[in-house]
């Protein structure tokens, strides 16, 4: 596999995005370098209805049949996702991951249960319920959130757009959302993980940022949340928008992990648990008013739906190999998150609310992330 | 408070209904025994669609306005619940507890999230979102679940028509769920807990019994379904019931709990638990492909959504004084489920799938439950 | 494997033990008839010490180079065990399980580290620390607890007589332990479980039974503990004696799981899990003052300690197939518990206190147990 | 209460210590700024012996008879610390806080015990057992840790010792710890936190930092631990040295958070779970072999050990004022971290091992944190 090596730490890379970390990146630096994994979108952009659907595949097969390890880790519980229970006692996926906001949660279950049944009829009547699994946002500072806008055909049409090549920013479920006061969304990458013994593995990150407070926004270390609004400071402010703000972080996260490295579910966990470092990183202390969720899965084994059918025999990863594996997990996801906010595009919906592109509100980003003393010879 | 004396231990009720264990119930050995507390159904009854909708208010005010302090316990996650993240993060309840089938979760938790938006626009755009809470079982051997058929309407008309005296039986969520072989539902109950030191507490359970192979079904004790299962023996059979009979355990229930005693989320969380001995002894090991499900809330105190209200003091129970709410609980979820076994009457459904209730099925229970060696002097 | 085929659920085995359930058990009925699993035994016995120490060895390897797949439930944490944490993160035994007193915890626990560091000089430096693995439950009815009279000899000693032929009742851990006013202490059990595909795996349970107060004692599903305050209300009684029996509970109890199917570390403690409606049915609510948990292990697989040694590759249990593992359980330690009651001895120790073996305090008890009405008649 | 007010972020302090974020301290900067806790270390540095106990007592009364309400998060399990079962399910404390070396356990657990039943000879008698808790990290770096030098004596001195004012680095607990490479151990910080309605409340820090490779240091953002690798690469190295540094992680660290705000115990468990944001910060990702445990505690309210003690009537914080103590525990720990490395002295120890003190290792760190590229510039 042709890998991305890394600059220095906090450099910026080609594409003007900073670059986290110090591990390589899979050829694309998104969730889909595992193999088999794609990403899918349904967006919608209608004046108040800013929002939209994103749906992750863990392999192009049959879900229901063929289900997938993962374990999840609740790293802040103020959220109204569907589908943990289960996910938490039987380890696995059978259904590909769905992302939407706050209020159309329901609807999409219901989808993913229809979906479902189509291909098997025998879904609660000769076989057991299939269980959806729907993770959430609020969105409704720019969507209008209770026009519960979502639909099936939505999520129908993410789930046939997927595929390994996938847009980054104001997309699908990323459409509404916000992060550090700036536009938010879906944002993506991977890092190789070599374990001690030489052993090679892909981690991929997506998650869907909704969540921060401006004068927290941390990148590569820098504060730059406190430069911009040092610098702020001393421009003409306006007062709406700065009270805006000001206010208590109503955000979520939503943080999905894939890696090819055989693990069992109790590994799966203490990897999404890492997620929790990377997400630490920049700014966040998951906030009292932010569902932050992670789910890591891996697409090295699956689980028949049949016990008629051979079960896996695999072979596991030893414990004491992790270690690579949780670095590139924290630093996949403060990458995915980096890239959801320099990717993000300006939207303006719901009573005329306006979210900036980062890159647009902040134009000498690069000045003040590279001299840390900026802001305060300015103040 | 009045409250009914229990007979012996195994005794049969003056209404014909076996009484569990030696504690006093409340007045109506209901939940609704529990000030405040009320119930009410919405049952589907047309050909295939034999499914519904039941709702427990903790109390009559504003739920979003006064939270209710309360706890859930997984004893097994074979579940497809909404809502529980985020109760098991912030322990509280901001909704009517609302129980249904297992396709229907999500149009029940888009009518919470309606309703609570009616009352109360600021959601998911000046305050937060709300938290929909929606419980469930498969029905799918009377219903045709794959119809979707419950509906907003249901839940309002459930939500308008709780009160104090409320059905038991094959209503509401309850209508087409099946408990041992036999028509289940919905059960109710409650026990009086007196602590060392003379305080009174009531404790109550509603549960949707939808679990158990007839062979495990076990009264007071008694082996019964192991004294029916030999009495059948002897008897010519129909081999197709059989079969069905013997199928692998695809149920769940669901148990709630509520307490006037002012408990902590901690100890309600302790209390709910318990939940899981009284089920145990009704011959239940919480099988893999059951969703076993417990919540226990308290009614002695409230929980403001705005900070500019004042938070209450509560003086809480000494924690050497739960035993007896501990033993209430299991009483009262082992009656309750009881109650629903007694309680439902045969319902004929989908594609003329059939469940007997119990008293029509075995109408010399009272002999099988009093002679222990009846079954194996006949075999 | 020969295999003792049961009797009728509740029938009285020959050597004058009720049988539990209807699951067969293997040869011993004994968790070493889990291939590969011994328990030894040191029993203190002088004067007002009366303790001990209990092991059990998953294999007669190496624990810590081959470690053993396990997982715990806690089910009440009323308790003061000491390495479930690392237990709970690494899904691993490293040394023999131990049980004692609560006061010794430390002592054994410093024990296990000596013994593992004697035979790997590498622990705590090249290689990390070890984890010990001590359970407890408090004797100080009987035991002189304040004195901490169990030492490291004492663990070794238990250590070199493990065995598959073990004692039961008021010996090892057991020697101080009380259960539902009479003596308690060690007692054992298995169960064979067999699959819907025809395989066989033994599960194995081993309790150290200190809990249950006398008038909540169930045998086979009859409230034999009411009968006999029943039956003991119409005799002379020693009123002192009546007011220990009537205090709050404060006993606990250990539950050891042994399987040979090959299980993973979420599956295992599902099985554990399963030891909670084992446990009800003797007629506990898992008390607020009994530490109840439970461990299983399986003994199919292994991990080693250096990454260096090939990882195992193991063919998974289908999940639907647990449910007989899960019946198995629950038998195998509602039998312990009964094997318990049954086997420990009349011990007298610290100030006099003394506690009567069961038989000898209840001659009459296949009366009481076979005619569910005796005390009824007599009250 | 005097504060310190912050300078800018990762500005440096009067007395040569990085300044971690933007919320002012208490008066001291310690754990101690909470009115009523103290800290005590007994320090053992003999030649090969370089060890000791450190202890936080959460007040100056009785701690059996007045219990602390607290809350744990395992970050990561990789620890052997005993006593946290009976916290998570009862949520109080009943003796100090001990924390020691990983092989002191059992001995300082057994010093706790005898410490309550020498006060209250009813424990374990007519009382219920005391509940030990003691954390631990592994300096078998330094320290002969196979010897378990910390006896009884020791606990008792670091309890008589304590006092609001007290040492910090390699001292107590942290005599043999290592972190980043160089020397570790005790460390402590606090913060104030206000809420939006302008109520101020304290809280603080202690962690015993034994954790991190040299290239992850982070401190105020800057990758320092890459800047003095980069460093050291142009300088002639000592390999052996190299190699040991290179190791994988086998530390921990135990964060220890104490504040007068009345929070409950599912809000403690909230704010401890947020030390894993500061840790994250400092360069850690909760690597596999690092057991890092975090516990909080309020020092606002007690629970009476005896039922026939009036309980408390707490007025709560509401959930939405908990933002501020989530912020003030990140930044607590991170400045703890902090605190550790820059206070510890170097320490000789087991077989010649060196730890140096960070300043006398990294003479030109204030050059090297300033400069954010003066590592990328010479290498």
């Amino acid at each position: 596999m042709l890998v991305q090596q890394p600059g220095m730490p906090g450099a910026v890379a080609a594409e003007g995005v900073p670059r986290i970390g110090v591990l390589p990146s899979g050829p694309r630096d998104l969730i889909s370098d595992v193999p088999g994994v794609t990403v899918g979108h349904a967006t919608l952009d209608d004046g108040d209805i800013q929002t939209g659907v994103t749906v992750v595949m863990p392999h192009d097969g049959d879900m229901f049949l063929r289900k997938v390890p993962a374990a999840a880790a609740v790293i802040n519980g103020f959220g109204k996702s569907i589908g943990l229970v289960q996910l938490q006692e039987l380890g696995v996926l059978e259904t590909p991951l769905a992302l939407t906001n706050t209020f159309s949660v329901g609807a999409i279950a219901a989808s993913q249960i229809r979906a479902a049944v189509s291909c098997h009829p025998e879904i609660g009547r000769q076989w057991s319920t299939v269980n959806p699994l729907v993770f959430e946002c609020n969105d409704g500072y720019l969507n209008d959130i209770q026009a519960m806008a979502v639909s099936a055909e939505h999520y129908a049409q993410a789930c046939r757009e997927a595929a390994v090549e996938f847009a980054q920013g104001s997309v699908g479920a990323g459409r509404g959302m916000s992060m550090f006061g700036f536009k938010g969304g879906i944002g993506s990458a991977s890092r190789i993980a070599t374990s001690t013994d030489g052993q090679r593995y892909v981690l991929g990150a997506l998650v869907l940022a909704n969540f921060g407070r401006m004068e927290n926004l941390t990148v590569s270390g820098q504060p730059l949340g406190r430069r911009i609004v040092a610098q702020e400071s001393n421009e003409p402010n306006e007062p709406n928008e700065e009270d805006e703000r000001a206010a208590p972080e109503k955000g979520s996260i939503i943080m999905i992990i894939a890696t090819d490295a055989p693990l069992d579910v109790r590994q799966l966990e203490r990897v999404a648990k890492r997620s929790a470092a990377g997400l630490a990183r920049t700014g966040s202390v998951y906030g009292h008013g932010s569902g932050d969720i992670a789910l890591a899965f891996s697409s090295a084994w699956q689980v028949p739906h049949l016990a008629s059918e051979p079960m896996p025999a695999v072979r596991m990863v030893h414990e004491s190999m992790l270690d690579p594996l949780f670095d590139a997990c924290a630093e996949a996801v403060e990458q995915a998150i980096v890239h959801a906010l320099w990717r993000a595009t300006t939207v303006a919906g719901r009573e005329g609310h306006r979210r900036e592109a980062f890159a647009d509100a902040v134009p000498n980003w690069r000045a003040l992330l590279a001299n840390p003393h900026s802001s305060e010879q300015s103040s």
